[in-house]
């Protein structure tokens, strides 16, 4: 448990929020700098949980996901970061020479630094039977849940490139697959082309979907077509929305510059607008949201909270 | 053996020069974007192959640097990559929508894109006897070369980190060691420190290395102090110069920006100022010199050269 008074007491040199390959980065190097750190998140590994396979981190040719979490866990568990997993970090104050971050613990936590490093999460489609159904049909990863789905009827939401790879992870495994976007196809022509010529699947274009419905589980779809306003219900048993991620910058926006994404902007040091505030990883404006990449950025947001806390004595 | 004609004639999509981490990075996301890729450089591994450990690359808790490398190398074979290992570039030209790389072989490569990692290398005092005794007594590595060492009287030339590092190293198994600074030290006053509490070091601040002398190997080399003009011959049979790094950037400082430390200047997208022409890793003015960061770099200025590559089309 965490004690509440000692907390509230001491200042850290660096709070990092997130769990992802960017914290635990940025974990190592700050605690490489003894620098008195602590590390908020809700979970570790961020979006790699949601993959199986890892091919393109260098020096792994091929790792099993979760094996790689567990290695860089273990890498940080070798230095001293008191680490609080399992805890939301529900405000963030960044204004003033001492950072605050609350938690839903009711603590708060005093820094001279924070580094945020908070990823993506999957947009939602926000309608009604959306949450009602997650986990009883509702899905937001293919890659995780298409197995589940053996010999059933899938709706998958969206139109993209990770639409259509869901389509073609379902097609393996499903009975019949709709495809249901707003837009017309907009991802590659190559994966277009594949789940064109896939003859379990229908493709609905131009179309948005109104509802989830179900009892114990999903049961049906409700669509409707955005040229004729015609009405549709699509009987299936599971839904994988495949619409887009977004950065979990919600804390953030106000206080420091984001862009049009609503993706933290982010010099190439990994520092904000905002003096001893450093961002790292996919919740930042760097386009390419890749393991390496983040956890290469969570090494420059640590070295660069260094550079600033001994600029400061 | 090269076919002369056959890489005169084919035009790649990405030329990657060099062959640390921010190299092979680039080469596995290269391969993975299906880009013509074609990588040259004069070895493998960078600067890695300079240390005997590394600590600090997340995922890998603790690992000898030649396992990593050979991780590393390993990875990229992989893909569908042509490797020139021992091949050096003597000319590059940027300008234009073609790009081309010129080696020492007699070759012309045409590219796209080039992605630069050419990395750093370690400063030289440019004294005679430095060349001719290198491999004989004078190294720039302590990491490496300290144990060959033992039992000898040894000089160190530098004031900085490297050098008080390089003094720490060499007290554990050499006789005496010499440490001679152009400056006043300017390392962490922790080293400056320990190094002052050892009694086998003598410090000779504001001195110059004039020359290095031998015959089979180092012998002593001549000092010259800058306050006093005195000169003075120490008998040593090493030199270990750690007066630090610079970036391998000779082949661009007319073509493209450069900061005053003579590193590519380039943005949170490793791009250059000359289109098609991308940068990473050390031989950057991204300040953070660390292997996880040049692995991410390395990764960006692939996915870069995709995304310049695919808005050609």
């Amino acid at each position: 448990m965490q004690n509440k008074s000692e907390s509230a007491d001491s200042l850290y040199d660096v709070i990092i929020i997130g769990g992802g390959p960017a914290g635990l980065s940025a974990a190592i190097y700050a605690a490489r700098k003894v620098l008195k750190t602590v590390f908020i998140s809700k979970d570790i590994g961020g979006q790699v949980t949601w993959t199986y396979d890892v091919d393109n981190y260098l020096g792994f040719s091929h790792v099993d996901a979760a094996d790689l979490i567990a290695k860089f866990e273990e890498h940080v568990t070798k230095y001293d970061v008191e680490k609080l997993v399992g805890v939301e970090v529900k405000a963030v104050e960044v204004a003033g020479k001492t950072k605050k971050v609350m938690t839903d613990e009711g603590n708060t936590y005093l820094g001279t630094t924070v580094i945020i490093a908070t990823g993506k999460r999957h947009r939602l489609l926000d309608v009604p039977g959306e949450k009602e159904f997650l986990g009883m049909g509702v899905s937001y990863c293919s890659t995780c849940d298409a197995p589940l789905f053996a010999g059933l009827d899938v709706a998958v939401a969206g139109g993209g490139n990770s639409a259509l790879e869901a389509v073609l992870d379902l097609v393996k495994v499903a009975q019949q697959v709709y495809m249901v976007s707003l837009t017309p196809l907009t991802g590659d022509p190559l994966l277009q082309d594949k789940v064109a010529h896939s003859p379990k699947v229908e493709i609905l274009t131009e179309n948005e979907i109104l509802r989830i419905v179900g009892d114990s589980g999903v049961k049906a779809i409700e669509i409707r077509s955005l040229t004729t306003g015609e009405r549709r219900t699509l009987d299936v048993q599971g839904v994988m929305i495949e619409i887009g991620l977004m950065p979990n910058s919600e804390l953030f926006v106000e206080s420091l510059e984001t862009n049009q994404n609503r993706e933290i902007v982010v010099d190439s040091r990994c520092r904000t607008d905002v003096a001893g505030v450093f961002a790292c990883g996919d919740v930042t404006d760097v386009p390419f949201k890749q393991v390496v990449v983040a956890a290469g950025e969570g090494a420059k947001a640590a070295l660069a909270a260094y550079d600033y806390i001994i600029n400061l004595k």
